[in-house]
This record gives C-alpha cells, structure tokens and sequence, in this order.
C-alpha cells in the first residue's frame, strides 16, 4: 500500500496499522503508548514550572510542502511551539490532527511526520495525542495539520503588548521576510531557488536567553502580516504608536530582490524564526548584545521605537515619513 | 461580502475583522479578549480539580455541514469535550482552528460558530484560543474544523482499558448506530429522514454522575469504528476477551432499519453521544440505574462481559457465537 486510502481514517484496521506503525513509532513517548483517547499529562510538572497555563494553536496548509529550510512538519511544530513561547512559557506538549487527502503518497506522509518528531526531539518536546481524517480525492489538497500547544508561564513573567509605553524601543530579531519571499519565489517561479530559505525555527532557545532581561516587555513571532501586522497589534494592545526605520530592517539582498522585482514590502512579508520585542529603553542594548551573541539572533536589531502619538509610521531611507496601513491582505495565499 | 475570501486568512485587515466580528463575540471571554497569541490560563483552576491534565485534539471534516440533531460545530465542540470527559476529568478549554474554502458562505460559517459558541456555554467550556486559515476554492470542501481540549483528571478517578478483568461487565449508555446511521441515510439518500436523528451530545454530565461509583473500571465513547472498536481497544488494552450479547444491544427501530436494508452491523457505526463502560460485576447494576436515571443513558443496557478467553464475540439471538473482527474500513467516509 503506496498511497493514503478512505480506510487510513475510518477508524478499523488500516487506520489501526497506520497510527501504530508510523505515527507511534515517530512520536514514541509514553503518553501516546498509553492509546487512551486523551493524554493524561502531569500537572506538576508545569505547576514546578510556572502558574499560568500557554495555549496555542495552528493549523497548516501550506503550499508546496516542501521549501528550502523547512517543510509542512517542521513550520507545524515550530510555529505552534514559537506561539506558545512568545509568552515566556517553555513549549512542552503539542497535539496533532492530520486531514489527509486520499491518494496521497504514503511515502510524502512518512518524510513529514518524521520531519515533525525530529523537530519536536531537538527542542524537547513530545507530542502527546492526535488524530487523523482522510478524505476523498478533491476534499482537499494532500495534507493539512492542526497542532495546539502547551507549556507553563514563569510566574515571574508577564510580557504583554498592553505595558508597552512611549519611548520604549522596538527590535528585531534577524533578517525580514526570508520565509514569505521563499514561498512567493517557489509558487511564482521567480528562479531565484539558490538565495532563498525559510527561517522556520523554533525561537524558545533565544527567548530563554531573553527571559532573566528586565525591561523586556512584549514579544510576538511575526508570521503570517508579518512585523507590519505585528505593529498594528502592538499599537491596538498598548494605545501608543509605533515608529520603524526602514535604514534599520535587517533584510537579505536577495529577499530586498524579490521585494523590488514585484513591488511588495517585505514588512508584510510572513517569518516563520523571527521574534519582534518591545523593551525599555535602558535594557534594549542588552537585549541586542543578547539575541547578537545567540545563532538564532545573529542579525538582531533595533529597529524603532514605541511613540505617544498613535498609528504605525515608517522613516524612510530620506527621512521622509509614511503611515503603515495594516494591508487588506498577504501577497499569498497558503504561506503557512 | 456574503462569502469568505482569500483575505480572510491572511493576516491583514479582513482577517482582523472576521476574528473581531465573528469569533470574540461569539466564544467571548477573558482569554480571548487578550489577544496575545497564547491563551494564558490559570494553572490553579486545574490543579484545583485533579491531577493530571487530560489532553485530547479531533478534527471535524463531516458532509453534510449540518444534520437532524447537530452540526460540524456542536460536533466539534462535544467530540473533543467527550474525549476529554472520559478520562474522568471535567473539559474546561478548548481551542478551534478553522480550514476555510474561499467561498464559503459567510452565514454557513456563522451558523456554525453559533452552534459552537451555544454548545461550549451550555456545557461551561470556553474556547480560548483560535486560528484562521482559507485555502482557494478546490483546495478544501467547505468547512474544516479542528478543536483540542483541556480538563484536569480529579486524582481519584484512575480509568483505564488495561484494568478490565474477567467477568467485569460491560455497559452501553444507550441505542447505538444513531449519528452513523442518520449521516448514511443522506448521503445515500434512503429517504428515512423522519425517523432518524444523531445522538451527538456532551456526555460530561452523565460522567459526572458515574464518576462516584467505585468499580467502574474503563470509560470510552464509541465514534467512529462504532462500540466494536471500543470493544478491540479493551480487549488490545487489557489483554482479556470481550462477549457481547446481540439481544442485549439497544437498538432504535430506524437504525436497525438502516442496516438491515444495506447489510450492515450498528455495532460498527459511529455515535457521537454514547459510552461504552467497563465495571466491576458488584457495580454494574448501580452503574446500569444511574446511567438510566440521567437524560443521557436512559437506554442504558448491560451488553456483555469481560472473558478470559481472548477476542471479541457476539451470542447471536439464537446462541450462535461469532467473532467479530475489526472492519478494514466503516461504510463512510466523513462521518464525523
């Protein structure tokens, strides 16, 4: 058997087979060995961990499922896992449902779920229950995945886009754009295949190493809308405005090229590894020095500052200023 | 805009105003209103009710959308809580990530996050985190949805398959085939629509009522696969046979109409409203009386019993024994 079949979700054997011998193999822990309908997780062990629960979800629909840097797996773990830690929590434990399109190679099915448990090995995390649908043949297009993560806030971290104040600086964690421009050069056959590759990673190593800075404030993974989006909640959350300046932005040539070939902004653009972080002014340069000395955060910079007068404004390479909007729409469909 | 489109999935502004519209005003509570990219719930709440923290995650892929005594949305809001509740523990959260086709009718989404937001209230769940994702017209049919729960198991309450032991006794909370016989009958277009309605339903409160009862051993609820799954799962989990009486079985006359007409067995159609209990032989009977006290189990029925002899058997009406195998397959693709 090749291929993916209706059986594969129908709840008899062949779906008995399929979660025994790929999915329980891939992602062996004892909470899935246990095959009750539910994990039964230790709560103490967030309790000793932190007093507040992270919860989080995604779901994926990527297209193609496999790009230079990553594939629909890995970003399924990473972008659940960075949505949980952006809250200072230490992503712990994932789910994981799969929609599966019938016909589709079995083979395709095996390279992602082992993408997907050597991503959640590296970071110590385990995937604890999940589920699978197959549906028939134009239902849907080969293979979507939900994940929902958890993990526990230190009970000394309270990081919120709300605290932001004026003055406050604005940073960034590397380069802008790579995952989105990645996709866009693939689906429009740009050509540019050598120069680009996602930043699918997970961001919990750097933001362990940002946790201990006091003056950090607010952090957010700026993915789909990327940082522009990210602006826009940052200044709905806080009331304050939000002004970059485009000398600072941190961009790859060949993302800049993407950029100018079709006339797009790479701020709009999706990340799928880049932290955005407001934080007080006195503690920004260490935070700088932090995330510069870290292989996640190698091209950090700072790249605005939080303002009183309200709105998202960027200072463009002349000084001369211009209001952001928060665009109606990504460039593309299927980024993440 | 009466329909969904691409935009709304992608981050910027009508994305914003879906999720603002649509999901805070229907889910609304405290979590949501943060709009971090995390819930951050409280770790007391939890440990307050258990010990251990009972994770479950389905996806919802079922056609038609909508269906005598239910919808995607109430499906996808009591299938996860069901799977949670029958750990013992009591679902409190949930998240949702939704799979959009470009297309969809805006009210055919409406009506479904309705039918959510009505069903988690009644039940004191709240769904407290989300994501939105459309995919182009073709790439998914309709309305995907994805939920995963939480709820903390009281540290009391040790259920599980592997306990069941010879001569335990087996319980069923009512009629069965209900939700799998109502979901054939429009596909194939029998025409028995009066007749037929699915049982979908939170069964936390009829869990509740069993969970003082010393001697229940094992808790299932019988979806997709039907009660004979449950039955190979207690008898993989614990190593023991299990027997299964053919009169014994409720069974609603429409159903057995069902299956007689198509040549098929209720015992491997899937409810959405029906457990399947293990109990040790000196509690079935209380185990029996509370279940057909509670609106949720008054076709409760003594099915059959834990053997020592292993495999899964059904005593026909006329003393025959079969074995019955676990099915390649259910008749139905999208069932649920």
């Amino acid at each position: 058997m090749n291929t993916i079949t209706l059986a594969h979700g129908s709840g008899g054997q062949a779906m008995q087979q399929l979660i025994g011998q790929l999915f329980m193999r891939a992602f062996a822990n004892p909470w899935l060995d246990e095959q009750e309908d539910q994990a039964r997780l230790p709560l103490a062990e967030l309790t000793a961990r932190g007093d507040r629960l992270a919860f989080s979800t995604d779901s994926y629909v990527i297209d193609p499922l496999f790009f230079p840097g990553g594939d629909i797996g890995k970003l399924a773990v990473c972008g659940t896992a960075n949505d949980v830690a952006v809250s200072g929590a230490l992503p712990r434990w994932l789910s994981c449902g799969f929609i599966l399109e019938e016909g589709l190679a079995l083979a395709t099915l095996e390279r992602v779920v082992n993408s997907m448990a050597a991503t959640a090995r590296e970071a110590g995390i385990e995937i604890v229950t999940g589920d699978t649908k197959v549906v028939p043949r134009g239902a849907a297009d080969k293979l979507f995945i939900n994940t929902a993560g958890l993990g526990a806030i230190p009970a000394t971290i309270h990081w919120s886009a709300a605290s932001l104040t004026p003055g406050d600086l604005l940073l960034v964690s590397g380069t802008l754009g790579d995952h989105g421009a990645t996709i866009l050069n693939l689906r429009e056959e740009l050509g540019l295949e050598g120069a680009l590759s996602s930043d699918c990673a997970l961001l919990s190593p750097l933001i362990e190493a940002l946790r201990p800075i006091r003056g950090v404030k607010a952090l957010r993974d700026a993915t789909r809308g990327g940082v522009n989006a990210v602006m826009h909640e940052f200044a709905a959350s806080s009331g304050c405005g939000m002004a970059l300046q485009e000398k600072a932005l941190p961009l790859k040539p060949s993302v800049r090229g993407v950029c100018e070939l079709l006339g797009l902004d790479a701020l709009n653009f999706a990340n799928e590894g880049k932290l955005v972080i407001g934080v007080a002014r006195e503690a920004a340069q260490q935070a700088l020095e932090t995330m510069k000395a870290h292989p996640l955060g190698r091209d950090a910079a700072i790249v605005g500052e939080v303002t009183a007068s309200a709105g998202v404004r960027l200072c463009g390479l002349y000084g001369v200023k211009r209001t952001l909007d928060l665009p109606h729409s990504e460039p593309l469909p299927r980024i993440c």
